[in-house]
């Protein structure tokens, strides 16, 4: 693991890193911030943030206004990238931004010319939590994931798929429902195929339908001016699928935020707070 | 005044402004952020805060952290941008970082080619202040200054020239000294010529020393695994020189922090907060 950069905020250390991954196949890189409640050498919560499509580590790293509220509860927060780059990984064929380079979905593509590299699932699952617990102050045992949009939705997929390994879970803006909305029907037909049986496994909203469980209770956050939130969103979809399932799930409309890390950086605070009282 | 983009954030609003600048002859960008408490109709205190070398208004409107601590104390944020940009603007002849476009050193330049559109003296000190106050609620008797490095230069010189418009003055990492280090060489050189006479005025240690006082106190924070510390910030010199003419300034070398937006964003509550006592 090659350390890319590090420099203190907020009291702790925030760090950039790459590494080659056996998931995907290329030189993956993530951001670290280590709170100071580490330098008394206890293993700390830690929180994984799964960003939206277009971003790398950057996005929330320097705009998410994360690390105060971790300096304050003692949480590890990282933030991966959400594709495999480099030389040799397909892209959308039309360059898009809703598929291929920084859109990976949080999926194992099936399909090709995806499968390759497209490990997204096994990399935020598997790979980049040993990684981290190898070479920072975590206790792997709370671990708590969340994300934002694409994000949100690798989140609520992964921690309702992994309850005993992510042990608590909120989402900004998630797509909820990725079979019922186009960026889904896009991604998951690009990466697993036209089966859409397959695609149950990749759609929280099918997950609870299908019996699936979470740790614990559920904290979304959307703002009700989110330009995507009738077409691509639709988080009323989950709520109801929660609701049916005695799924335990908090949907809050946060009136007049946006998309954007205006409305991400605004609640981060309530969600690493969320986090920190679970874990 | 055209908006570029609005949103809201932390219960207020964030917004960037473009307008064509009388005092630089270019189209001029800012943000600014709005806090809730306007929505009762009050006019509120203002901070500006000036970019160092190479930004935008965009750094710290993403990176700065401010958001929150202004709408804890009802205080509204202006970001302007560094220099003059556009078609016919000189640059640097070797387009260096620290001199013409990203780099205008908050002076009015007297060189060829510089002296057309490098006022962002004027631009600061009369411009935006009165554009501010004819579209924004706030009250600018009312107003303070704060900026880093380089803006953290024209934080001190106007703070110092100007102590009944901004009647509360801090700086993150400033540059104390143009006139004993090579920032400063170049870039008073460059723009006000080689009569060192000149520069003093844009020099604040040479200001406090020529009889110059701020509105009251002065905060600076510095860290001191800033790269820059030796070479061209030099805070020592400036509290020397306050030291002498009985100025009360507080410098807080702050313990393994950088020259980034990780050390700003660390320490941007306290100076909202010592901004928000003092307006």
């Amino acid at each position: 693991m090659e350390t890319v950069s590090t420099s203190k905020a907020h009291g702790g250390t925030l760090s950039v890193h790459a590494h080659e991954s056996a998931a995907t196949g290329t030189k993956m890189t993530f951001s670290v911030f280590v709170p100071p409640q580490a330098e008394s050498g206890a293993k700390l919560p830690v929180l994984l943030y799964l960003s939206g499509l277009t971003c790398t580590h950057a996005n929330v790293t320097e705009k998410g206004e994360y690390r105060r509220a971790c300096a304050e509860h003692g949480i590890v927060f990282i933030a991966p990238d959400t594709s495999p780059r480099g030389e040799g990984v397909a892209d959308d064929p039309a360059g898009a931004y809703d598929f291929g380079l920084g859109a990976g979905f949080y999926v194992n593509a099936t399909q090709e010319p995806f499968a390759r590299h497209y490990r997204m699932w096994d990399y935020v699952a598997e790979e980049l939590p040993a990684l981290v617990a190898a070479n920072f102050p975590v206790d792997l045992s709370r671990m708590g994931i969340t994300g934002h949009s694409m994000g949100g939705h690798g989140a609520l997929t992964l921690g309702l798929t992994y309850p005993e390994r992510f042990r608590s879970l909120s989402a900004f803006a998630p797509i909820v429902a990725p079979g019922q909305v186009p960026w889904g029907h896009k991604a998951l037909g690009g990466y697993l195929g036209e089966d859409r049986a397959a695609w149950r496994a990749h759609d929280a909203t099918a997950l609870v339908e299908d019996g699936k469980r979470p740790a614990g209770a559920i904290l979304i956050d959307q703002g009700d001016a989110d330009g995507f939130l009738a077409e691509q969103l639709r988080p009323a979809l989950f709520a109801a699928a929660c609701e049916k399932a005695g799924v335990d799930v908090t949907v809050r409309l946060q009136p007049g935020y946006d998309h954007s890390y205006n409305f991400i950086s605004t609640f981060m605070e309530d969600h690493i707070r969320w986090h920190a009282e679970r874990l």
